[in-house]
């Protein structure tokens, strides 16, 4: 080994932290173990037997071409299907606004790479997806993190923010939002918070990454406009992802962006994987087209519906008074937040002993506050478990609340 | 779109280039175009009816877990299998030195993301892989070409660079080399030669990065003992990938490495996209062990082994006196040298007047030079094509030194 590895690691390297939630993953292995912890779909939600097929056909008649390199930006008939579906909800792009990337969690990466110099501005919610902050954080980023309130990203906060910074002279580089059942909070923010958001990107001249991996799953309410649709203007750029509505293993995603962002996104995405697997995407289209998408997403939306309804009927009931959460209208996640002097990460080593798991808060905090706060999933556990599961935090967090009283 | 979007991308955006081989390739997509320009696999190579029954089988004894996430570090068995694969060819290594990666370019994005920062130096051939220079020089690096003769790296312009460096106080961050049939020449490092670059590396303490992506594709002459092996001693770094030797549309790459860089790059790639394909990691585990695996590496090198000798045949054959060309033992490439005062793009251009195209070698040069050299692939085009193009370019590579001299 050459003598000083340590010291050869790069500025990048050492600001890329492993994940905490991985962290916590490995202690929730224990099969025995329910826990609300991970960030998984339902495997009951993946449609095994139609791609059984579809991949029978697609060599039947595609053959080796599945197999080839193909576009970096993704393959073609893919691309305009994805674009199809949007324009069918009303959004104007067109074939260059949209392209492929292995999950959108490059999507993420890439947006951090093609951005962020060392010590620039990022905004994002406070609490926000992990994974993103990493992302930014790896190339040097400052995050700044916005209080959120029941409607997400609070609009007075932002201004106040982007105000503070103008005054030093300080331009962020981006606002990134999840909109909808937003990660970790389960918050959807209404169109009126979005059109405050907009307005100040438009404002301060700053550009807005939307990340929308759970905008599909929604259970009840009204779907709210993509930020993409609302602005219209180039200030916008959208993640989606099959993650969570077809198959994560697929690691499929998209940008849904300005050209001039795109153009070097790719030129990014050549340098990273010269293109997302061909064999995949070229199943995903099949699967789209196929019809069968939209009837397991369906079912998917209705599983998870179904599961989010126990979960919170058995924290009604089993809940101590003082502890809140909220009641998101769709995704996988909802958060809880305990009173202020208990401490969820004593609370988190507990439960193990208890056989049950979750993330606590702190972690999508980027200044290391939410303390107190809670990360429960329930998209992967079964109804069973999840009764027995809920049960056992609340009376953890009763006995912490008298302990800690 | 934000006032000053050009001012607001990164450094490393910056850096990062359009590939000038897609150009390249963009001017040849006319099906017209005879082309030894890209560096595709032959899809008569694909083991497309094996697949069909793999994805049967897979789907109805593993179901839903093949569409789940996985593992950063990749599917295990896979790791496993690919560990034992190397075990058997006498590699000393255990499973925390095998990860994977989504293809071998995103082993070469990760490795510069992970060392290098703005500044650094690299060295590499001259001339080398474009897409392993645009990945480190994207993030800064400064690329040192060193010569090469007909055994690859010369070791005494190295050893010459090195002690360069060493005078001016730069350790460079790791030597950039492919030993089997390189990328774009076609040459193959002996033992010997192998055995000066792993002891300079020693006596300069810098890492190698040995990139094989060609190395099974070996059709005459003795294999040689991988640097990583030669090594043994934590130097080398080893990316491998199934790309030419099996589908490269499933984008499957493998890094052999030190515990302590994989750790590394592991946590690099969390950020980047979470894990490679569960679905495509899956089937290519199910297709090694079927042993489909080898039989079809066989076809595929018999089939280059063959296109090789018509291409040679006919560059014996057509190619004008004081034009050289390498002789690989493997691989996909080979490279023209043609007379000092030929230039190769003026004879590009004119090629595609005549419905041929090639590389020209000037691109993997990091330092601007080899004006006057060409790369051919060999595995792509058939043999009918084959004798038709090599003679349209030795035609074009006469008229030109004519025109030259």
């Amino acid at each position: 080994m050459i003598s000083d590895l340590k010291g050869a690691f790069s500025r990048i390297s050492n600001n890329n932290k492993r994940s905490a939630i991985r962290e916590i993953l490995k202690l929730t292995q224990n099969p025995e173990i329910i826990s609300f912890a991970g960030g998984l779909p339902a495997p009951e939600s993946f449609p095994v037997d139609a791609l059984d097929t579809i991949v029978t056909d697609m060599m039947r008649e595609e053959g080796a071409s599945v197999l080839q390199y193909d576009a970096t930006e993704g393959v073609k008939e893919l691309r305009e299907l994805l674009l199809k579906r949007y324009q069918d909800q009303g959004t104007q792009a067109d074939i260059d606004n949209l392209i492929i990337t292995t999950g959108s969690q490059q999507g993420l990466d890439l947006v951090g790479k093609i951005f962020v110099n060392d010590g620039d501005v990022v905004i994002c919610g406070l609490p926000s997806y992990l994974g993103g902050i990493g992302a930014f954080k790896a190339y040097g980023a400052k995050m700044a993190g916005i209080p959120m309130d029941e409607q997400g990203m609070s609009a007075t906060l932002l201004e106040a923010k982007l105000e503070d910074l103008k005054q030093e002279g300080i331009k962020p580089k981006f606002i990134y939002v999840i909109p909808d059942f937003q990660n970790p909070t389960g918050i959807t923010m209404p169109e009126s918070r979005r059109l405050e958001i907009i307005a100040l990107a438009h404002k301060y001249d700053v550009l807005i990454v939307e990340d929308c991996p759970y905008r599909d799953v929604r259970f009840e309410g009204e779907p709210q406009r993509m930020m993409y649709d609302l602005d219209n203007d180039n200030h916008v750029l959208t993640l989606g992802t099959f993650s969570k509505i077809f198959a994560p293993g697929f690691r499929i995603g998209w940008i849904l962006g300005p050209k001039d962002v795109n153009e070097k996104i790719v030129i990014a995405k050549q340098s990273a994987d010269l293109c997302t697997p061909t064999f995949v995407q070229k199943i995903a289209y099949r699967y789209m087209n196929s019809g069968v998408f939209e009837t397991n997403l369906k079912k998917t939306i209705d599983l998870y519906h179904q599961r989010r309804d126990v979960m919170l009927a058995e924290m009604e009931k089993h809940m101590p008074e003082g502890v809140k959460w909220t009641h998101p209208e769709g995704g996988m996640f909802l958060f809880i937040t305990l009173p202020e002097h208990v401490n969820a990460l004593e609370l988190f080593h507990k439960a193990i002993e208890k056989k049950v798991a979750f993330v606590t808060g702190d972690v999508f905090y980027c200044d290391g506050s939410g303390t107190n706060t809670i990360r429960l999933n329930f998209s992967y556990v079964n109804n069973e478990k999840a009764i027995t599961g809920i049960k056992r935090i609340a009376d953890l967090i009763k006995a912490e609340m008298l302990v800690e009283a």
